[in-house]
């Protein structure tokens, strides 16, 4: 995927480019509100569609930038990149992690939104390389199954993007747990990938404490595929 | 119970279903207030007696839509079931539990109130089958000995309601954790439903932590019997 | 300690009850600023001086109703009892721990406040009876040594209050932990005790996180005194 | 270095010392905003350079009062010392931990701010005597290696800051976990320190839930460098 540089928002991207950064600044307060980050970590982001680029190599992303406290998040903070994370718009560098962001819209063309934290126990299973088991039903609801692991990956090429496309490509999780790193967290939009990183913080945090004192009793694979199956297509409103 | 469907709540019911519509909705706060859910998770209902209707089949229940945000919470946006489930007034789908709380209305003529969160030590104790032992004079002023567990049920039909009037039924407990999902409460009315939740978390925590560390010391049968007369009888205003 | 039964606030300590009111409804909103409290639980009292009574038995407490919500503490709201425990001035009837608070003002003629919990770590060390070790320079700053247990006491009668007296007296410790049961923290007056009650969490959390991934290292007696006569005699503003 | 003592700020420093204490005083917030602290415990400060003095011997630093509640800090409140811990203005005795600041000041010139907390996790790894170890990229990228631990010191004389100069001289990393005591911090101001607090109180949680449950995986030590390295000068706004 190499292009023509994209050097500014294409006209007729303009507005859905403003709405998605006023929702992505928005969706940022629901970090430090579910307590899945510290200080300045973490980042939201949203792809934005161009219609006339049926390949997907005109869509761009909205991010937050590098370093941004929470208290400073603004709609007109948010920096616009293309798929390959160069900076399309803003004045600020965009979050260190967008190439793992840029990698995953590049190459799941189903992706609307990501997430990424160091929320405190996913990242405790991540440290251990340990996937969350599925001993919930709400596991069962919103992972269909285990959270997964991705392999070590270190920031500066796009083996963090590689490592999460890799493992999350097929399965049925919106989470993947990037091991001594933190939870990546996909979904149809940048809410469903938030809503993902808040419960994968919830399940790893009840199994966690489930497993400290014995051993969480497992749920049988049918009832897994029908309880996942029922809340895809039964839950919230129609 | 199959009788004549409720089309609509009756003029005789109209003050009782509104009343009861803003105090569901002002209790749903406290799910969040005291860490008991994130994100949409979790649900409390009021029942609505209808006097013309002694068998209890009139009876009505309120409750919140599914997959609303807290934000959101009006009480013009809860719902109104009968007490097989089915929707009799509003403009939203009802909670994916509506089921399992209207069973525990039509089966156990005094309960008022029921609760149900995915709260983080009480949906760990869950998730081991294990019920939460009376080891804390709270626990037995407010639960009258431990805190049981319900079967594994699958949402869909009657299983979960089931499960939870079978374990409640002839307790003194007004918690069930049911297994690998979490639990739910019951009071004489919302508001006792969820200080019941609110206290389970609580008690599933501070048995959780003490557990880490050894053996709670057991607290003798005439103790606890004593401990939960008196509480039931004697505390708060008469 | 038998007396004539006090009726009413004598009108010389009339504008000292009505400050104590004030100053142990502002304090108790400290109890779930810090996360000591659930719902109604937890309660802070304050002992007014009667200096017309040397041998103490004029004193009176003001404390919180039994089962107010802490939204609705006001000034107003608190009660006022005597050293016995039974009501002199309110519209409720007093927290059912006003006996313990009572005999401990009747028996420590030094203490000023009290302050009753069930905070999650310090009541998990006492389901355990087991004594929280000195292990932090700031536990030896507050208290002294190693927070104490007390007996297995049933509310009912002066048991609790009894077994708060004999642990605490003679101790350097402001809080001791009532098996089964929770904290009671004392002070010389209730600000102080509710920073004892404070504080006795806060070290019964980071005791029990450390102990659980090992033995935290000993103080030597030698420090532990000298860093509590220090902070009883520097810290702070003179 | 002893100098003719410092007894008032001299002019040519006005405007810089009345900066820093509106900025040590907004940094405060940040400590019980990230749940560091309880009650008065904690102190944040910073350096105030003298461009007359090279040496450094006419710095000053200013620094909360001693006990004062987080409720009451404004710049007005703040006091100045100079760096052998002496008052130099301000109406109150300085933070009981200022000896321990002042001497890091005088010692290690970099260091323009410096950050003390009793953090739960941190603390707890101090009881025990143990470093945290370097298992998370965001620990790699902020401290570059293990959070070290400082010697048992007793407060009173320089032995605290003696002890925190020696562990971090020459160290990468920004937080030294004293023993039994609690975490002290360091920055280029008093925000860096701020936030190395912060970062510290984390990765002590992260690290120590993932230990709960097995053996954290190690980060290759080229690993831990590069990402050092690449933090330290590419992440945030240049």
């Amino acid at each position: 995927m190499t292009n023509t540089p994209i050097t500014e928002v294409p006209a007729h991207l303009r507005a859905a480019v403003d709405a998605a950064k006023q929702k992505v600044a928005d969706l940022h307060a629901e970090l430090p509100r579910w307590e899945l980050v510290v200080w300045t970590a973490g980042n939201v982001s949203e792809r934005v569609r161009d219609d006339r680029s049926p390949d997907g190599t005109g869509d761009l992303l909205v991010i937050k930038p590098s370093g941004l406290s929470y208290d400073d998040i603004t709609a007109e903070a948010m920096v616009v990149c293309d798929l390959e994370g160069n900076l399309v718009e803003g004045d600020r560098a965009p979050s260190s992690d967008t190439a793992a962001h840029a990698y995953v819209y590049a190459h799941m063309p189903e992706v609307g939104g990501v997430v990424h934290t160091h929320s405190t126990y996913a990242t405790a299973w991540a440290a251990r390389g340990e996937e969350i088991p599925c001993v919930l039903t709400m596991m069962a609801d919103e992972f269909g199954g285990p959270v997964p692991v991705g392999p070590f990956a270190i920031i500066g090429d796009d083996s963090i993007g590689r490592g999460i496309v890799e493992t999350l490509r097929g399965s049925r999780s919106k989470a993947v747990l990037m091991q001594n790193h933190g939870p990546f967290t996909i979904g149809g939009d940048a809410k469903a990938a938030v809503k993902a990183a808040v419960l994968c913080e919830e399940v790893a945090r009840a199994v966690h404490v489930s497993c400290q004192l014995g051993e969480p009793l497992p749920i049988a694979q049918e009832h897994v595929d029908a309880l996942y199956d029922r809340y895809q297509n039964v839950y919230g409103q129609r």
